[in-house]
């Protein structure tokens, strides 16, 4: 069996999240999602328009996805990687050469991002209509 | 086993259509959607941005989701409510009371859209990505 990880916030669930998660669960055949926490955004200066609680219940409803868990740091990706016995990282390539000092835990993949569309996009309309 | 059964395009998939989806589900036990083909759409004037093939392939992620299958006219509810045995017509409340003449066949509930983003919104930052 092929363990996959990859991490994100995955704020306002899109179709681009749905993309790229199907792509990274096929790369092998189980995949864990760490989830950023609203206090780890905070941190990252990031304001999210869902609560981690929601975006973990979204995420759920992804049948590609086997396991969720809280990223609460940027330290903890190695410990990670060993806990779930992990054979690839997989990211969207907006972080291309970033996470290579992971390599010598697993493969490190950067996925192309497509469709074209952003959660920052998403929260926008989403606060015009509130 | 109680069997649910919605209508939908699912456009450029979003967190809009999840929620919907799993309290579709979340009504019974067992979730069939069918999914307007673009002939059919065309029919209702409207233009996806995704085609049929995309769309199913996308909602095949979401975990509520039991069966796909073709929308391909108006006529054709009465039909498939008996065909995949159906306890519960559910449907968004921008429709309140359109389909009240199925009732004789099986329960016909309306439920809130929530959140309030709309496909026609993503479409437009898609068009405007492209």
């Amino acid at each position: 069996m092929t363990r996959i990880l990859t991490y994100g916030t995955f704020d306002t669930f899109h179709y681009g999240h749905m993309e790229f998660l199907r792509r990274a669960h096929n790369l092998g055949d189980w995949l864990a999602v760490g989830v950023s926490t609203d206090k780890f955004n905070n941190i990252k200066g990031k304001q999210t328009f869902l609560p981690y609680e929601t975006r973990i219940q979204i995420l759920s409803g992804v049948k590609y996805v086997d396991l969720t868990f809280p990223e609460t740091s940027w330290e903890q990706k190695r410990d990670d990687i060993i806990k779930y016995n992990i054979d690839i990282f997989v990211i969207g390539d907006d972080w291309r050469g970033k996470f290579d000092n992971l390599g010598d835990l697993c493969r490190v993949i950067y996925l192309p991002r497509t469709p074209d569309i952003s959660t920052t996009q998403i929260k926008n309309i989403l606060s015009f209509n509130r």
